[in-house]
């Protein structure tokens, strides 16, 4: 079988060229990036302000195994259908981070014939975006301990500084350090920490950010530490939101590629979707949405994530409407949910479906108290049998419920033309009618109550006495308004990861509240949250190289 | 005054196509990234493989002030000079590391109506290849940090791993770090640093790589860490000369842009002068001089160190016969080695640069002991007396030495056309007798006595208990036939920053080597080498912003 990599090598990619006038974009409005990629500049949304926005259908999942359900192949699967049916489309996606790609995962641009190209630029550096953060990330934390150095005016308390810094790779090594060692030419000792860049406040910033001024402002106000009197520092009090700006002014413009069938890819940003909020820019899906009649999006995680804050901060903050949802769901999943342990899961096992559909109920009832409308997309793979996939389409016809098999990773565009079919009709019958689950002025309390009963199905949430002392520091700092971005496990709607299904009468237990003040919301950890990941014993860059003509080699 | 920023914004950019066609390039042989920057395929040199090498003039100058001689300045104006004589030329320059630029120099890409094109972008990001190299050594950390966590079967002695982290920052709480803390779940608590990533030994490879091929080669080479029993480990020996091949088959592509002139200009890799050898690449040294009858380009620091390195290290593996050499002087300089007080440099005295000009001469020594001829470029500043001038040129005649006076910062190629007369006057008389100061089989003591004696002036060395230690255990390793890459203060001809003019009678104490078996020499440390700088209390990061139109402001 051909693997994502050499399937995305033997595609015949446009020039870049060719899918900027698809677009209709005007020459100054692009720059190449190699033959095949672009970005794209912001000068077009000026152009196009009086334009209104097209349609906008996001992709979500059901709680994903390990593996993941394929959001991201069953959007660009979607967008080249809606091609195939005439339509004039685009996607946003998130772009990779390198770690995972060295690490465990070798790509992340969608697979088999629905992918984003080319393949192995957007896997390694693309256009540079991730590295810009990482190097504005790094700037801002030596020019903290710059500033301690040179006499600390603003007083910060280096117990508490809050900034960490980043590198884009899995490595465990760095969690935890002591920086500033080696006497008193060379800093001031203090602990310190390195997340992987995709964590990076800054990262969140520039995926909600409206316009670079909104940008430079939101850098101002990110909170980088304490003083001893626990009254915050942010960048603006040292003077370097200019500099952030300027590091970043090129990775804030939206990157174009295409899908392997030749529609218009908007690659750009890629957030955690757990202490962040997991979409790709606002400003690429502001575009995109612009330049084209569709746009299809998606946000990480299941719909309990990644929908939800793409509906409650997202959506809200760059004033998307989106039309429809695709809540993505496969047999596999369906049956971990039924209890079916991960290593059985290519068996068959009808009863451990029916007993998982729960887990897919709860996400179509999450959507719906969003005023949203949505299909079901069943995104096949070789292990399922006739019988499960009878089963299940028994299921959504007895429910009355909107779904399509979809084979997109071995078919492309051709693969989920009935999919592209049901998006049509439900969009056009324009039944959306969107709305975020609770208005801003609602406590930082009540908004995380809200999100873990009418998301999570909770039936209440417990703080900490730390969490609670945050929520009461917080709203007297002025930050009650922000939108709370929900850190938890991706595996189940509770807050135990092996709690599958759809857990019942369970609480919520709210540990620790962090600042994202800058990005526009506040993060609310449920668990631990690891925001540095580990490499495996054999990582997947073991098998990386590059061949003679000096392609790549072992991306998968 | 225009600053270089105002006039570089000013400029009007020839689109990098035309850049392309000037130089033969075919269309599949470069790739833009923006309108007016390309990387070059190495295909180009397949094509071109027996086609016969341009000529290569190498600008140098005499140890520096702390602001530098404008040798960058002089390489550019010198070529657009030439081109306005109507050569085909083009120049070959480092890129500039962003901690600097952050720091205190806000810009190096030469200055005033001499220097290279896009300016913004080339200081800030440009095409990505530093943070390929960052990313390169990163990744190679965390796979040791990680090779160690899983069982490390390597062995390695983790309080002998020399392979440290990067960033492309000044940032000096992170020279000295301990990393791994947290528990037996974060890794294993050892002692690290991070130097800036011009500084890796991974920027030194990709800058002294012949092929794709060869800077796998040389990768797999490198040494990150011993053995209990002080056996090297190698990346090879890890398994990771492929993945990291991957991460930098980018950035191993000669980055074409142009001077403010038009003049083609290849800007690639930028390692220290110090524990590198502080020349742009050789594949882009090499490409250019394919590609044109003239290439210029430069090396850092003064011909005692850039020149030298220059010379016995990149022209040996890069079998490249540099035609003639220009030597930069300022009077400011030959002032201070004359003994005047950095702050009284822009009063005339006549009398100061009658002292200081025996520096010149040692390094016009230096030069015409490795076979080449040369010119001497006066670096005309504001400040220079008619009387100072008089007495240089008086100077220069008496001793029958080629030398020209250069306004090429305030006037283009037009201040510099006598300079061109001279180097093609030199050029044409073929006076070139190039060889390398020492052959590879010496020893290494040898080999540093070589360069101490007949470069420097020195009139011995003498290595520490240690430094002769570890020219034993090298040569055992089978290191011994490597050049080496003398790390010394540029300030002066001796390893005493303090001692200006041309000093006698000294000795160079070398105090410790360290291999950089990839790159492919020893380096030898004659004092403290500062691989990671700090910011200054004002950082020139200060100032930076961006303008309504997402233009660069603050950079000078």
């Amino acid at each position: 079988m051909l693997s994502d990599l050499d399937i995305a090598q033997q595609a015949n990619l446009k020039p870049v060229e060719e899918i900027a006038n698809q677009l209709g974009l005007e020459e100054h409005e692009w720059e190449p990036y190699g033959k095949d990629k672009a970005k794209v500049n912001l000068d077009v949304m000026e152009r196009l302000k009086d334009h209104k926005d097209g349609r906008v259908v996001l992709v979500t999942s059901i709680n994903p195994t390990r593996a993941g359900e394929g959001k991201s192949t069953v959007t660009v699967g979607l967008a080249q259908a809606l091609r195939a049916r005439n339509q004039d489309v685009s996607v946003a996606l998130r772009e990779p981070s390198l770690g995972p790609v060295m690490g465990i995962k070798g790509g992340a641009t969608g697979g088999g014939y629905s992918q984003v190209v080319p393949m192995e630029s957007i896997n390694l550096h693309f256009t540079g975006d991730i590295h810009a953060i990482t190097t504005a990330n790094n700037a801002l934390s030596a020019f903290i301990d710059n500033h301690i150095f040179q006499g600390n005016t603003c007083e910060i308390d280096t117990r508490r500084i809050s900034w960490k810094r980043v590198v884009d790779l899995n490595d465990r090594a760095l969690r935890d350090v002591v920086v500033g060692l080696g006497g008193p030419k060379q800093g001031v000792p203090r602990e310190d920490g390195f997340n992987i860049t995709v964590a990076s406040e800054i990262m969140a910033v520039l995926c909600l950010a409206t316009s670079l001024a909104d940008l430079k402002e939101r850098l101002a106000r990110m909170v980088v530490a304490y003083r001893a009197d626990e009254t915050p520092v942010t960048v603006k009090d040292l003077g370097y939101e200019g500099a952030l700006t300027l590091l970043l002014k090129e990775a804030f413009k939206p990157n174009l590629v295409q899908t392997i069938e030749g529609v218009p890819a908007f690659i750009h940003g890629g957030p955690f979707a757990n202490i962040a909020h997991g979409c790709n820019s606002l400003i690429a899906t502001k575009m995109a949405s612009k330049l084209s009649d569709y746009t299809i999006t998606e946000a990480g995680f299941g719909a309990d994530l990644g929908a939800e804050k793409f509906l409650n901060i997202k959506a809200r903050i760059g004033d998307i409407h989106p039309d429809a949802v695709v809540i993505v769901a496969t047999l596999r999943a369906l049956k971990l949910h039924g209890g079916v342990a991960e290593a059985d899961l290519k068996e068959e096992n009808v009863e451990a479906i029916k007993r998982g559909l729960v887990n897919l109920e709860k996400h179509m009832e999450t959507i719906e108290a969003f005023g949203l409308p949505f299909v079901v997309a069943l995104n096949q793979f070789d292990t399922d049998t006739e019988k499960e996939l009878e089963y299940f389409k028994n299921y959504c016809e007895q429910s009355d419920v909107d779904y399509s098999l979809t084979t997109v990773w071995a078919d492309g565009g051709q693969g989920g033309l009935d999919l592209a079919d049901q998006v049509i009709k439900t969009v056009e019958s324009n039944e959306s009618n969107f709305n975020p689950l609770y208005p801003l002025d609602l406590t930082l309390e009540k908004k995380i109550e809200t999100v873990a009963k009418r998301v999570y199905g909770a039936s209440g949430v417990e703080l900490t006495k730390e969490a609670k002392a945050q929520c009461e520091a917080f709203e007297k700092n002025d930050w009650g308004h922000l939108p709370v971005c929900m850190a938890k496990t991706q595996y189940s709607l509770s807050d135990d990861p092996t709690a599958l299904g759809r857990p019942r009468d369970f609480t919520i237990t709210i540990r620790e509240l962090r600042p994202s003040v800058g990005a526009g919301f506040i993060v609310v950890l449920t668990g631990d949250v690891l925001t540095m990941p580990g490499l495996p014993k054999q990582p997947a860059a073991l098998k990386m190289d590059v061949d003679d003509d000096g392609e790549a080699l072992g991306l998968f």
